[in-house]
Formats: C-alpha cells, sequence, structure tokens
C-alpha cells in the first residue's frame, strides 16, 4: 500500500459516522440498492442494514450488477443483513438509535425537522410497496420529503440522498465531521481490512 | 375529467417553478433520466433540457424502459432537447438563466452556496464523462456536493435531487410555492394540454 493510500484511508475513517445508518427494506433493484451505498460512502455511513427481498433476487455483492454501478461503494460500506424491519427496527432502537421511517402518515413530519446529530436510522422501502405499516408504527417518527407534482413517489435511492445530505449539512454544522467518531479500536481495524484486503 | 382530477393538475401547476430547471448532458442510463425527471416533477421543475448521448442510446419516451421506473414523470415534465451543452448554456444565459454546473473545479463551491430563488439551471454531466471541461466554464458557477468518503462521485440522479431538493428548501423559505410562478396564459394551456391528452 502507497503512503497516500494509507492516508485517504485513515483521512474517510476520520470522518466515518457510527451514528449514522440506513435499513432498507427489500429494495430489489440493483441500481438502486448500488447508489444508496454509494450515497451512504460520501456521508460517511460505516454500516447499511438490510433487509433482503423476500422474493430472493438481491444480487450477490460479487456480482457485475453490482461493480458495474456501486463506484465500488460495497467494499466501504458494511451491509448487515436482518430477517424482517420491524425485528431490526427493534433491534437499533434496543442501541439507543432512533428509527426515523420514509412513511406518509398521521404523525408524518419535514425530513427536514429531525435531529439527526442524534444516533439515527432511516427506514427506506422497496420500490413497489414502500415501508410496511407494521415498520412505520415501530419507527420513533414518520418523515417525508415533500412533493409539489402530479407523481406519488420519489426514487428510493434519490429519497435516501436527500435526506442522508440533510444529516451531513447538520452533522457539518455541529463539528462531527471534525474529529473521528468511530472507537480508536474500530478505526484501527477497518484500516487494517481496507489497507490488506 | 373528474373535479377531483382537474383540482390536483391546478394545484400542481400552481407551484410550478419555470424558473429552476436542469440541463442533462449526455445523460444515457433510463433509471437515472427517469428518476431526474421524477424528482423534477417532485420540486416543480416544469421544463428539463436534455442533450441525447451521442451514442444515440436515450430511449424514446414511449418506450416501456421509461414507463416502468419514471412513475410517469415524462407526462409532466417538458423534455427540451439540444444538440450540444454549450450552447444550451449560453442559451439559457441569453434568458437571464444562471447555469449551475456540478463540476469539480478551482472555482467550485458547495451546492448549498448559490442562491436557487433567482433563474437557475442546473448542469448535470454523464455516467461516465460527468459535465465536460467547456460546459463547466461557460457555466456561471460550478457546484459539488461534500463527499467524506472513498468512492469519487454520486450517481447522477441521486446529485440531481441533493441539489434540486436544497433549490426546493429555499424557494420554499421565499414563499415561491404560496403564489403561481407560471404565467397564466401558460398555466391555462398545460392546464388543458394535461386535462385532454
Ligand atoms: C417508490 S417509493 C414506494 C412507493 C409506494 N407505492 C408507497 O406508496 O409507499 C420507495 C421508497 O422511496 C422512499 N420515498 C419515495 N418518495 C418519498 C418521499 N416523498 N419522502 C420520503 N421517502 C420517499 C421511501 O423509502 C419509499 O418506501
Ligand atoms: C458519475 S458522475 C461523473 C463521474 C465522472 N467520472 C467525473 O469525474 O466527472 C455523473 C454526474 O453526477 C453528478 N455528480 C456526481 N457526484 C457529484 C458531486 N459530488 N457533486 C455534484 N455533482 C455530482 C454530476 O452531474 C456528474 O457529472
Amino acid at each position: 500500500m502507497t503512503p497516500e493510500r494509507y492516508q485517504k484511508i485513515m483521512r474517510v475513517l476520520g470522518k466515518r459516522q457510527p451514528t449514522l445508518s440506513v435499513l432498507m427494506d427489500e429494495v430489489n433493484k440493483p441500481h438502486n440498492f448500488s447508489a444508496i451505498l454509494r450515497t451512504c460512502d460520501a456521508v460517511g455511513v460505516q454500516t447499511a442494514h438490510a433487509v433482503p427481498p423476500k422474493s430472493g433476487e438481491m444480487p450477490s455483492f460479487g456480482s457485475s450488477a453490482y461493480e458495474a454501478t456501486s463506484g465500488s461503494a460495497h467494499k466501504w460500506v458494511r451491509v448487515q443483513p436482518h430477517t424482517d424491519a420491524v425485528s431490526a427496527v427493534r433491534e437499533l432502537q434496543a442501541q439507543g438509535v432512533q428509527v426515523l421511517a420514509t412513511h406518509l402518515s398521521q404523525r408524518s413530519v419535514d425530513y427536514r425537522t429531525p435531529d439527526y446529530t442524534r444516533p439515527t436510522c432511516v427506514l427506506l422501502g422497496a420500490e413497489k410497496w414502500g415501508v410496511s405499516d407494521a415498520a412505520a408504527e415501530a419507527a420513533d417518527g414518520n418523515i417525508i420529503i415533500p412533493m409539489f407534482g402530479m407523481v406519488q413517489s420519489l426514487n428510493v435511492s434519490v429519497a435516501a440522498a436527500t435526506i442522508l445530505f440533510e444529516a451531513q449539512r447538520q452533522r457539518l454544522s455541529a463539528g462531527m465531521y471534525d474529529t473521528p467518531q468511530l472507537a480508536p479500536d474500530d478505526l484501527a481495524r477497518i484500516a487494517f481490512e481496507w489497507g490488506y484486503p
């Protein structure tokens, strides 16, 4: 490994945000999945939670569909699988994470309202069905990106990015990219994994 | 047409933003093109400018690739073709529009810096090549979305949405969605086209 490469890895890990994540509930199109991982990498999300589509369509990460479109983001963002969205939500909440479901309901608020400097996971729904009512109810809050057009919903990777860059904005002004957020042990371990794959 | 449908059309046209647009320079993947149109519809962009890919790969709008993924946004956002990016930039500038190229250069600024309440067009580049240096130089400004990860660039539809929802945020607080921005004649004409296709 060149010194430049090592420095890049350390610089990136110094900005990773272990308290920011996404939970993808059966997102099944590879180009959406990849675009979301790429955005995760850009804002410093280190772990993306995912419930694989029931149809079993989520391609394996080595497949060419991912390689072609993720810009290799799957190498830099860990994907943690879960069996179902509701239990994943409860598991995250037990760790002190607020889960915000992208879902239209009585209690939905504009996505710019929540405090994303708190430990936060953004729950994203499947292209066809969105977030289930059960998962949205289990979540700590429901958020929505205001839409003023004829079409009912955004592309899921577009919605993910819109919310994650609001989180980035808030975390930038809170100085959360100025000092490492990863625990020193985790930072050293990931640096080793990335440096010597 | 039902009264509900008519009211929806009038409500949407009342929020259209004729002074906000995008210019896609050879964006060639249908799912990206469609996701961008869908975001345009959501923030009120009425005209999306596009330079078709030289490879001639941009599918016609009736094709199933578009129908499947755009949520029919191509019906509600007009696509205006141009022969090349530089002349499109100059044409827009002659109409008093500031063109902001998504491009990394000496003069790039954070995408949150510009004033999007001014007449603005966001120039987006091709998946493979990005915005050409010539088009970026012709533009009034260069903007960039800050990235803190290992991967070099975002998906183009993700970048488009991140910027357009910042424009939406600024225009919301400036009250630009509270009163119709379309000229009364244009509003009436489009209402007729949408109501009786
Ligand atoms: C195509 S949408 C799902 C559409 C589905 N028919 C529904 O009604 O929920 C896929 C996912 O994109 C995200 N999404 C789309 N539009 C959104 C919006 N306006 N606000 C927040 N999330 C949105 C959500 O995660 C949603 O589950
Ligand atoms: C995949 S990128 C192009 C990558 C190309 N290799 C380059 O270096 O420009 C496609 C388009 O997405 C947009 N884009 C991607 N990342 C961006 C960022 N961080 N800021 C602004 N626009 C971005 C730009 O419109 C860009 O032209």
